[in-house]
């Protein structure tokens, strides 16, 4: 027997029309370099997409062909999101943190056709544009000034094209809509390619009531850059459900997200832990009376924040939500689309006690529909959920990679029955929840017993003057491994070593998981996706 | 370029497991015939689906091979849901509120080679059984009794079976799960064929929160019979979110539904109209404190309730909002799975005046996300957008029907290019709302002009003495046609004609668009699922 349903792909161009249709005259505001906002309604973003899927057309682009991005989070960037796609080619978001030979080498790996960039950001361009030919390069006149001479003016480009004449060509739900690179702190960074039916499947998913929860009455301020894994593909779900959007340009300082978030209150947020960290610690010093921003920021009442990238310390989650806002920790990395596991309020907690909803949120959260999810013990076996075995988080469904641009599948990453092998280390308890317990790689084993430096980063960053903690294995002759804690103090507190102990011990850690050294420093190095960079630190203290 | 993304096919196996894994203390209730109610966790829903899938297998099912329920709304049903697809089996619920004859006929069209039906439907089975024969019949001792000799029992076949014995085929994501045949007032009912494919999507864009906004923290009451296009798709979304469910049972009178909400008080509910109104009538006649049922019922204050399979009368919402409980109306059919449209309310109506608010929502909403919709006018060319122009609604998307269980497909169902014609017609306003204004065979052409019953009935179900009202078109020598009302007036209430025409006018009808005639009637005739049957009114009235 056969299903009688009818065979229409999944397309991201449905999604583009549809908003059209629906959504004209929601709102799109894009904050400038000027720090000026800007608004485009929905029927200008969408007539303006459709012209740029023309002028790409105009280029002679060819289904499947590169197109990069090198841009903050703004209006034309999402612009790119839906046309670059609606003219068959695929969007690929050049991460503007990255050293610039990095940039060029993965233009140049993933051979991209065209660039469209930032005017602001030409400058890094020509740092790295001598390791890759673009055969066209479009700058977009973000801080309004006009575009250098020798370039295409993406505006004067746009006006050219009709937008009426963009015909939406027939695809496969297989065929690539953007790619982005993940950024390995060891090796060569390696593309991943996500389809149509992976981009709609993922953004379905996400936008569940207890994940995202996205409606068409939310208001999305993506603090995570659009080149971190499709700004976690909140951009697709803002337009799926046409949602106010709110993009902070490069203004990613905590004193100017405070002032966007009082001038345009979001009511769903994203971004990594540092953000918050900063938000909450300027916003706590302006209450002083006699700070000089007293008064300035109002912090959006019920707002909810997707926080990841990192772990989320219990201490970050209490602080906000005595402010009414909650943050949604979720797990997930550049391979998952990202979004694969979320620590939201599961049902079974209604009438846990307070302390307990903490510690849950403090977790990396619950897998996701369609993600298939255990955890591989050193055995080779599944560990059981039982909230103690530890093992590899291995992952497997339509929106998680198996393989990379151009690379050979290998050992390393993928499972001879096909599941990634994401690195990560975690127990999974009795309800689902996911509790990191480190990367493979990070691991800390002192005496023939692992000591996790994530409880130890999570339980340090905890005490009142601790801003940021991170935790590396050094070599000890006895023990094998002993953790080192480099921790970097608020201004303003002190704490010394045997405090920080005393602290640890209270929060039940036993005598021999304790750090054998603390270093102190200024600040904790950090990749260009805002992680704690661990290979760093160990090139600092080597022993 | 190709995806690097895996190839996983949607699967509703994977549902099943990650409930079992993920919500093992979530509860279903299920209210017996004796309106005592029994409680499973999900963890033994799951291992009893799986033994279901087991006991199938041993029975030599094979894939694609149709297993027929003949059963009210309760946790086996719900196991049939998910353990006959995993035994790779078709679900092909059998619609107990047909005729016998009907039944049978279905049920040799499907090819059922199995019957799993409750104790109490026994008799029903035996009306029918001379029609077709199953080679296996399975009966779920639904009342508590033995099964009578020559049947298998349900639980005694579910206990012989191992749970863990049943491993998950391999399957594509387009095999077949389920099959439901529509309720067509004419020609025969006619087999649609879900997929893995077209279940998981809609289920996914269904649980959208501006749509279900389905949660694990929800509590799931549907009214809706499971044999009703799949219960409208709602088991699927609660066991993917790990929402409690509230089954009624046979229990579907207003008073009983409302003891059941007092007991277990469900957030989220679904039904026809009639249901609604029959409720809202038993509790606003409590509220008399002579009333025998005084202080018997609690509305479950902040529920929302999907209403649709017929329009919903303004007044209907109106008098629910009051108590707290909102109406979210949808339209759609068997053949769109069936969720094609739900009038939530849209960002662009947050500042709207309440009065606009009931008016949208009373529509019949906005096309949901992966649905594409249009409205064709006679002229076969698109109508526009602008609430005034109407034509034939007809979709197309990954959860509509392109066809019929072995029906050759025809250009009165499907139109050359693909589309469904749903036969409904409609005019599309600048929000994307949709205002049903009849079906195609229900518009009344009255010199000339069209008149739409639908919003004559809607108009005359708003006056306090009108119960229903249903309009069908009568021939007139002079005016081609003119609309007969058939008018059921509330019990201690009376109505003339005189009196409707003048509420008509005040609703600002045009003269000439006032009924002909009304006929005052016991009781609107209904098709077995709950819809208006207007060819038996016109068969009663024939001019």
């Amino acid at each position: 027997m056969l299903t009688t349903m009818m065979d229409v792909p999944l397309s991201l161009n449905h999604v583009l029309e549809r908003a059209g249709a629906l959504f004209p005259t929601q709102e799109i505001v894009s904050r400038r370099p000027d720090k000026s906002l800007v608004r485009h309604s929905y029927a200008q973003w969408h007539r303006r997409t459709r012209a740029l899927a023309a002028a790409l057309a105009g280029l002679g682009l060819q289904q499947g062909e590169r197109v990069a991005t090198l841009c903050w989070n703004h209006h034309a960037h999402l612009e790119c999101y839906f046309g670059i796609p609606a003219a068959g080619g695929v969007m690929h978001t050049l991460n503007l943190r990255l050293a610039p030979e990095e940039i060029g080498w993965i233009a140049a790996d993933a051979q991209d056709r065209v660039l469209i960039v930032d005017d602001v950001l030409l400058p890094l361009y020509g740092q790295f544009k001598h390791l890759h030919a673009f055969e066209h390069v479009i700058v977009f006149p973000f801080s309004g000034t006009s575009v250098p001479a020798g370039f295409t003016d993406y505006e004067a480009w746009l006006g050219s094209a009709d937008p009426d004449a963009w015909v939406p060509a027939p695809h496969l739900e297989t065929d690539p809509v953007a790619m982005c690179y993940t950024s390995g702190t060891t090796g060569r960074p390696k593309g991943v390619v996500y389809s149509h039916r992976s981009t709609l499947l993922h953004t379905l998913v996400a936008c569940m009531g207890d994940f995202w929860g996205l409606k068409g009455s939310d208001v999305l301020l993506p603090v995570t850059p659009m080149f971190h894994a499709n700004c976690w593909g909140t951009p697709y779900g803002a337009i799926l459900t046409g949602a106010k959007l709110v993009f902070p340009g490069p203004h990613l300082h905590p004193e100017d997200l405070l002032d966007l978030m009082t001038l345009e209150p979001p009511t769903l947020s994203l971004g990594v832990p540092t953000i918050w960290m900063g938000m909450i610690q300027a916003y706590s010093a302006a209450q002083d009376p006699a700070h000089p921003q007293h008064g300035r920021w109002k912090l959006p009442q019920g707002m909810r924040s997707l926080v990841g990238g990192a772990a989320v310390p219990e201490s970050l989650i209490r602080a906000f939500d005595a402010h009414g806002i909650w943050l949604l920790q979720g797990w997930g990395m550049t391979e998952t689309s990202p979004l694969a596991a979320v620590s939201y309020p599961k049902a079974e907690l209604r009438n846990a006690p307070q302390v307990e909803r903490y510690r849950r949120a403090a977790m990396a959260g619950v897998p996701v529909p369609l993600v298939d999810l255990r955890i591989r013990g050193d055995d080779g076996q599944d560990a059981p959920w039982n909230g103690q075995a530890v093992g590899e988080i291995q992952v497997r469904g339509p929106f998680i990679t198996g393989g990379y641009h151009e690379v050979p599948v290998s050992e390393e990453k993928f499972t001879p029955d096909g599941w990634l092998r994401t690195g990560d280390v975690a127990s999974v308890d009795t309800l689902g929840f996911l509790r990191i317990t480190d990367r493979t790689k990070d691991l800390i084993k002192s005496g023939g017993e692992w000591i996790s430096s994530v409880d130890l980063e999570n339980a340090l960053m905890g005490h009142p003057a601790v801003a940021e903690a991170a935790v590396i294995a050094i070599p000890d002759e006895k023990w094998s491994e002993r953790p080192l804690a480099c921790v970097v103090i608020k201004p303003g507190h002190t704490a010394e070593a045997a405090a920080l102990n005393a602290h640890l011990l209270q929060n039940h850690f036993a005598k021999w998981q304790l750090p054998e050294r603390y270093e102190f420093i200024a600040a904790v190095p950090r990749t260009s996706t805002g992680k704690f960079w661990k290979l760093k630190l160990r090139q600092m203290f080597p022993n």
